[in-house]
């Protein structure tokens, strides 16, 4: 068994405001103190870390003055040798967002948050940031009456639009990924999936700029597989950044520590990312329980990535034991990458089949054998 | 008040299997005797029904030499002046399709599913159909590691750019529309959602041909809110079709009568569907309840267009109420259909806006009493 | 039709932490000032509500002295003539309680949090109430490993069981109402529906003293039917009080205003309440929308108790028409309240039964037609 | 690392209707065909499990003639030396239940069910059974109008006594195990959860009678933390039975292979049954997957058994691990199990304390380390 001690080359990072938050909630307030963004990032370092990643606001929890912030910021950055391979705005907290912000009902308000966008897109180029997230939480509604979804796309897509365009224009090297959520902190909020995401970026003007940020906890309060919705943005070549947790189903955003939801389901994301062309970072975008105190918080931030890699080495003895492949041809999984079609056949060809419809009614899949084979695994019994 | 008898001009179909079913469940044997669809035709005609459509297998439900199905089928729609706007296939119940048609692990079962929609293709061109529905219930898995997702999706597309290719060739006036479900019978549905088949479609060849045929219940399973994503369909250009019934929420797939859910929801789809520029069919996609004798399906049929009309009344009076539309402006909501830049205004020129942060976030935007207006009108107290 | 103007006899009571919520949220800060109970007695006064709640801390909010800010809300109740029904304790907001009240890991804070229930028993009876609400938000856990839940159990049934011989004790008029949730703010609550409290209740040194709080959404996140929970809440004699507003399903806590979630079901909740026995307050604990500003909160409590006696009006007129009786009947609905043996009638008797199995089962219920009248008395056509 | 070989002693049963089910579901026909009772009895005995249960229905799958069936049942039992130690009544497949059994709006019916009921109790004492199980799931209703819930609960509760009376009466030692589910066949079952049973069993004639025999999915479907559902019923003394299975969250009733569903709550299930004083069989209430063929069915019987041994394993060594000990200690979960008052110190002794509010809201629980060791544990990395 390996240490599973997390290196650079592992690409993990983590959101300042993830081992920052103070743990407030709806029904109470923060049981932690603010956390210096200089300390996390030498603590991130010490435990393995690559990176880092920061709405522009989480800068300014402990140093109000934004220069200062910046500098110190970047001092340790320099120190630690952290990237920031992602940076994002937060459109969210403040009070003057409440209706949105791309999409606010409120033209004067949708004008400020381009710029507040714009602002930071400016410091996540010059911090050497390749992905910009677009979360969209307030964009969204609590009743139908409120909002003109019609309107609101038309205003989403006039705003990315115009944000790529600054991009270009600029010469930054930074590609969008939209971030999906289906409600929280907004009964309903606007591209609620990553399959909504995807439909809405077809319709953008540089459609090649943007792709998605899922997470995992956020697919899954809809209650749909997250492995499923990765698999599908991985084919339409959308997957940009991720964001790791854990969930259990549909209720309030948990942000749990990535494995500490469905476990099995966690597995097999990670089989997919490492055999699936994704090479972008590993990014836990969770919170420390409240519970925790804040020493706590490191422990929760060490096991989030001792988890993947777990992981991770069960993926790789998953793929190379014999029986699985075995398994995984009676199951007649690899068969499915074979084109319908022969290569040269038409349609019409294909009328000449001789198909026996009650034999081939009765051959079994056997994905029990195969099912149970890939949780053994996980169990680690094999 | 009128009366809310249904007119043809009305557009209200249904499917043959909705009346048809017999009512057997996953824990009951049925309760209803097969229903001849003649007889269906018959009785929808003089409900006001508008057309009917079909599964193939639907029409062999009590005459099974398909010719003279199809022959029979014919005479009742000329009798009746019924149409058929849409027809679909039956790619599930077959055992032979348990893992699925057009993404099955078996490529003999993919070549096998490819015939059946094609010869029902055909059909659907000789009764005039416009649409024809791909809803892929059997696509999916129960487990992660049995499915290929990626290679699935580009099977789909294999067969679906295959059947477009043959519309094209044969001259049909023929369009797809493909529906969305997140799961049963399926553990995980491919194309769970609105969103993710948007996604899908945008890389078929062919993208122009494709489109949605949402059901409210569908994207209810997962939590979603119908009325927005029928919008960013809407938006999209992709609303081809609409199955209406209704669902409480995440749980087995109910078909109820349309408004038997969520009937707030159900006024605010109305209210869409009328002034949002569809004019396809008003296609309802239920069950009759299992306690039913077989007269009580024909009240059920009744109730769902009568709720519909009761409910597009409700919305005309919604929308011409100068109250409502006082709201509306004080909501700020038309306001949304105003560009955030204005003509000639560059992303530069958005920088000298002056902007009082707070006062900004101090303005309310009353979407209470927004909300509560649309509820008396749909409980008739205005 | 009626003005719907709520008058003190309708027993309408809102809790201080309702229309006083300054609109923080787990991804933003307040959007509206601090709310005095003062004015919140004399708005609500205004607005035909006959009574407010609230819990220990809440009356601290704008003035921390104690003594003072009990004086100054005892006069405001003495001018409006406002009652007070209902008092709790918060054991969920200060950091103290991360892990529970009674049930924390921690016996010093279990110990801690006995003191002040107990010290805010003194003032709900001092104040007149007569319910006294117990909500564990907090009793409970986010991993399987960090409670022994039967030694939870245990505790809190200590717990209650003190506080119900202080009550008894002292000859205070008071008695329990448990308040079920089933997660948020912890990822699983203790008794996280009507039924586990009603369980537990049974469990109680003094059973007779405790009954149930049960609050709309609450059930309804966690998919359940509001309107059967609250029926075998008052089957068991266990209604002592009730928490009224709105949600969509599963999903963070919404508290939306009393019929702007599920409408129909709220119909049903009304006409079970009026018809029902349940004489106790109509209580709302809601929030107003975020993104409201000071005055509409106040249009927001109005709304609650006006969509309430709009509910009250239809549940009569629905109970009134003769179709409905009919359907009713034609359901057999009344019938289920004969008893399934006659009087004086043994097991054995019913043996002798002559039952024709088939005719039985081909007898149809019409629910169909019932709840389609049902709907169109909800909707106002009829 | 053991051979997870089931022996009699791990009192393993399968209900006949789980292998035996032939995969028919809501959109597709049987797969397999129909299974003998008298093999299933010989081949789950081959397996290594203890029993073997029924409902009445059963026996009659592929041998019409009752005293027949039970005949060559009773030969396969002797034969194999398998145990039948629960039973059951089917009041749910046949059309005469469409309203329900024991709650059916219609008289006569609830007269027939419990005539049904009663001569399938005889065929189970005669069998030797220690449990009968009652799961209602016709007893509910689609529609608020349509069942009056608290006139339900009264029949439910005078068919339940009588029945109760009758057990008695005879002499049989048997008892009655409740199974809740929220939803599926009906929109709304009654009893849907543990807790909800858990009550109506405090209003029955013979409480000490009756417990429960709760469904891993079922409490899944309603989202709610199944551990924590056993730990209320065995603090209740109310585990009479338990159905073992997998689940992915709210959606249709899967009965999935126990552990293939959310195995962190399997492994913390099978860790409160072993430790928790439940000592009855481990039933599983599954489906073999439609895509399976008749010979994948054994191996998904084998499947549940072996993944019980598996997390029984590593139960032992999460409870006998000295860091786990020590992490249990510091997150004070042994401390819960300490009153919260001392021996003979009352309700006004504890005012006494002294106690520092800050410094006892600092304290940290350390969950997170504990939740990561059980992790670990699970998959096998320690």
């Amino acid at each position: 068994m390996s240490d599973y001690a997390p290196q650079p080359a592992d690409k993990f990072t983590f959101g300042l405001w993830t081992v920052g938050w103070p743990a407030n909630d709806p029904f109470g307030v923060a049981t932690r103190p603010p956390l210096d963004p200089v300390e996390t990032v030498h603590r991130l370092a010490e435990l393995g870390a690559y990176g880092v990643t920061f709405h522009d606001d989480d800068l300014l929890v402990t140093e109000p003055d934004r220069d200062k912030a910046i500098e110190r910021f970047k001092k340790a950055l320099a120190e630690t040798g952290l990237r920031v391979p992602m940076a994002t705005t937060n459109l969210f907290a403040h009070p003057v967002f409440k209706d949105g912000g791309l999409t606010s009902n409120d033209r004067d308000i949708r004008r400020y948050a381009l710029r507040k966008v714009r602002r930071n897109l400016d410091l996540a180029a010059e911090l050497g940031a390749e992905t910009y997230v677009v979360w969209g939480g307030r964009e969204g509604a609590e009743s139908d009456a409120a909002k003109d979804v019609r309107a609101a796309l038309a205003r989403y897509k006039e705003g990315l639009d115009l944000l790529a365009d600054y991009v270009v224009e600029k010469g930054y090297s930074l590609r969008f990924a939209l971030e999906p959520k289906p409600n929280e902190p907004r009964g309903d909020i606007l591209l609620p999936t990553i399959g909504h995401a995807l439909g809405f970026i077809s319709q953008l003007a540089r459609p090649e700029m943007f792709g998605l940020n899922p997470e995992v906890g956020h697919e899954q309060m809809a209650g749909l597989n997250f492995v499923h919705g990765i698999a599908q943005a991985l084919w339409q070549g959308k997957l940009f950044h991720i964001d790791l947790n854990g969930q259990h189903g549909p209720k309030y955003d948990q942000d749990l520590i990535f494995g500490h939801g469905d476990v099995k389901s966690a597995f097999f994301l990670v089989d997919l990312l490492e055999n699936g062309g994704y090479d972008g970072p590993r990014h836990f975008d969770y919170k420390p329980l409240r519970t925790e105190d804040p020493e706590d918080v490191w422990v929760s931030a060490a096991a989030n990535m001792r988890t993947y890699l777990i992981l991770k080495e069960k993926s790789a003895k998953f793929r190379s034991d014999p029986e699985v492949a075995e398994a995984l041809a009676a199951s007649r999984v690899p068969d499915l990458s074979t084109p319908t079609l022969a290569p040269g056949e038409s349609f019409d060809d294909l009328l000449a089949d001789e198909f026996d419809l009650d034999a081939a009614a009765r051959r079994g899949y056997h994905f029990t054998r195969l099912n149970q084979l890939a949780l053994e695994h996980l169990l680690g019994v094999r």
